[in-house]
C-alpha cells in the first residue's frame, strides 16, 4: 500500500511530506477553515495579525501531526479538525511571543508580526490565541486533552525561560541543551501525536508509542533546525544564516564544537557569543570551527540517534499509509540538512 | 449579623475590605499556600519572577472574590481554593504582560519584574502562569469552570488589544472605553465570582447575579482606579499620579475633558496624549481642565451607578456575613476615590 501512497503523491526517492499532505490535505481544508473562523474577533488589529502570522504560516506540521494520528487510529469522527486547530494556535501564540523575547525581525523570510504591529499587539494577540485554543478544547470536552496540551503548555514555557536562563552560557551542555529543545520544541509535536490516539479512544499503548515518536520527531527537527542556522542551505527556507550566532544562542553545533575546540577557539566562543562581540568575519570562523570539529555533521547524526526511536515506537502499528507518511517525516527532517 | 461581623473584623465606619479579608481569611493561607506550590518550577528564575509579583501581590482581591462568593453559596469543600488560585495565575500572568506593553518601570510601589529581569523572561514566565492555571482547573475537572476562565481570558486579550487600538486616540468615545474595561478588567471578576458559585452547584440565578455582581464591581474599580491616576490620593496606594497621562492613555476623566472642553482645550489633549508631546506643567493643566469640567467627580458618579447595579444584583441572596462583605467592596472602591 505504501507504493501506491508513493505514486499517487508523486513522491520521489528522496524522503518528503507529500504522503502526510496527500492524507491529511482534506482535513486539512477544515483546519484551516476553523482558523480563520476561530481568530475572528470585533477587535480587527487580531485576524489581521493572528492571519499574517497563521497565513506565513509554513508546512502545518504540528496540525498535521494530529491528524495523520487520528487516521492512524482508525478515528473517524470530526473532533480531529477542532483539536488540530488547537494545536497551530498554541504554536502560533508562542510563534509570536518568540518572535517579541528573539526581537525577530523576519519570520520565514517575511517581516515577523513584531516588526509590522510592534511588540505591544505581537504579546496580547499571542494571548488571546492562547486563550482561543483552550476555548477550542472546553468545546471539544475532552479533560484528557485539555492535560494533554495544559501540560505542553507550561513545559512549553519552562524550556523558553530555562532557554533565556542558558542563552549566552558557553558552559551549557548538552544535556541542558536537550531539555530546552524537549521542552521549548518536542513537547509539542508529542502532544498534537498523542491526542490523534486520545480521540480515536485506543489503548494506552498506541498513546504512548505516539507520544514518544512526536517527541522524537521534535527532536530531530530542532536539532536540524539548529544545524542548518549554520548552513548554507539555510538560505532556500527563507531564513537568514547565522541568526542563533547573532542571538548568541547555544545550540548542539556550538556546543560540541566548544567542547572539542582549543583554548584559543574556546575564547573565540566567548567573545562572540557571551558578550556578543562580534565581526563580520565572526560568523565565517564559526562554521570553519563547526566543520573542523564535524560539529554539524554530528548534530545530524545525532538527530539519526532520535530519529531511529521514533521509527521504532512505531513499530506497534500495522504497516499502512499514515504509519509510512509518519516514518517519512522523520527522514524528511534529516535530510532537510542536506 | 451585619453587626457581628463588624465589630469582629474591627470595622469602621469608613467602608473598608475588612468583613472581606476576616471571612475569606483562613482559606486565602491556602490559597496562598498552594500558589507557591503550584509556581514551582525546575527553572529557577520561574519562581524568583512569578515569587516577585505575587509577593507584591496587592490584596488579592479577585482571589477573595471566588473564596466569599463559595461561602455565600454554603460551599463546603477545597475546590474554591485550586479555583481561587488559578483566578490569580491569570490576573498575574495579565499583569507581567502589561507591564511589557506598558514599559511600566514601577508596580504597587516595587520595581516591576520587566524592569528587574527584562522582558524576555517576563512574557514568558506570563505563559507559564497562565498555563499553569489551565493545569490546575484540569486537576479541578469542571469543563464549565473551564468554560468561564478560558472565555474570560480570551475576552481579557481581547480588551487589552482594543485599549492598545484606541491607545492615544482623544476621539475615543465613552462606550469604547466601557468596553475596554468590562474586557480587561471587569471580566475577570465576574468569572471569579461565577465560578463560586459554580462549585457549590447553586442554581443558574445565583451564578448570573454573582457574575452581575462581579462585572459591575470590576467596572467600578476600574473607573476609580482610572480617576486615582489624576488624584493626589494616588500617591498613598503607592502608584505616581499621571502615568496614565504620560502614557496615552484615553480614559473616562480624559474623555469626559475633552467631550466638554473648548477647542483650545481639545488642541491641549491632542497634543499631550496623541503626539505625547508634553512639558512638566502640562499634566498639572489637565488635573485643572479635569476639575473645572467635573470630569473625576462624574467618573466617581458613573462608578456609583454601577455600583448600584452590583448591589442590587445581590438582592436575591440573604442577609448574611458574606453578602455584607460583598457590599462593603462595592463601597470601599468607590470610598478610595477620597
Amino acid at each position: 500500500m505504501g507504493i501506491v501512497v508513493n505514486l499517487e503523491s508523486g513522491q520521489s526517492a528522496s524522503p518528503s511530506l507529500d504522503a502526510l499532505s496527500h492524507l491529511t490535505a482534506e482535513d486539512l481544508v477544515e483546519v484551516n477553515e476553523l482558523i480563520v473562523r476561530a481568530m475572528d474577533s470585533r477587535v480587527e488589529l487580531i485576524p489581521q495579525l493572528a492571519g499574517h502570522i497563521v497565513a506565513a504560516g509554513g508546512k502545518r506540521i504540528r496540525p498535521m501531526m494530529t491528524l495523520i494520528s487520528a487516521r492512524l487510529c482508525d478515528y473517524e469522527g470530526k473532533r480531529h479538525i477542532g483539536l488540530s486547530a488547537c494545536v497551530e494556535f498554541i504554536h502560533t501564540a508562542t510563534l509570536l511571543h518568540d518572535d517579541v523575547v528573539d526581537e525577530s525581525n523576519l519570520r520565514r523570510g517575511l517581516e515577523s508580526a513584531n516588526s509590522v504591529w510592534g511588540n505591544q499587539a505581537s504579546v496580547l494577540v499571542g494571548d488571546f490565541l492562547f486563550s482561543r485554543a483552550f476555548e477550542l478544547m472546553v468545546a471539544d470536552g475532552s479533560l484528557d486533552v485539555l492535560r494533554v496540551l495544559s501540560r505542553a503548555s507550561s513545559v512549553i514555557a519552562e524550556g523558553e525561560v530555562l532557554q533565556l536562563t542558558t542563552s549566552n552560557d558557553t558552559e551549557t551542555g548538552e544535556t541542558a541543551y536537550l531539555e530546552v529543545i524537549q521542552s521549548k520544541t518536542a513537547q509539542l509535536f508529542s502532544a498534537a501525536c498523542r491526542i490523534g490516539a486520545l480521540v480515536a479512544d485506543r489503548p494506552k499503548v498506541e498513546e504512548d508509542a505516539l507520544e514518544t515518536f512526536g517527541m522524537n520527531l521534535g527532536i530531530v527537527f530542532q536539532l536540524i533546525d539548529d544545524a542548518l542556522d549554520y548552513s548554507a542551505k539555510q538560505a532556500t527556507l527563507g531564513k537568514t544564516v547565522g541568526d542563533d550566532f547573532r542571538d548568541g544562542k547555544i545550540t548542539l553545533p556550538v556546543i560540541l564544537a566548544f567542547r572539542r575546540g582549543d583554548d584559543e577557539e574556546r575564547a573565540f566562543w566567548r567573545r562572540t557569543l557571551e558578550e556578543l562581540d562580534q565581526t563580520n568575519d565572526d560568523l565565517g570562523h564559526a562554521i570553519d570551527l563547526m566543520t573542523k570539529h564535524g560539529a554539524l555533521d554530528d548534530t545530524v547524526e545525532r538527530a539519526r540517534h532520535y530519529g531511529a526511536i521514533a521509527r521504532d515506537a512505531m513499530g506497534i502499528f500495522e504497516d499502512r499509509p499514515e504509519k509510512q507518511a509518519l516514518l517519512d517525516a522523520i527522514d524528511f527532517c534529516i535530510d532537510r540538512a542536506y
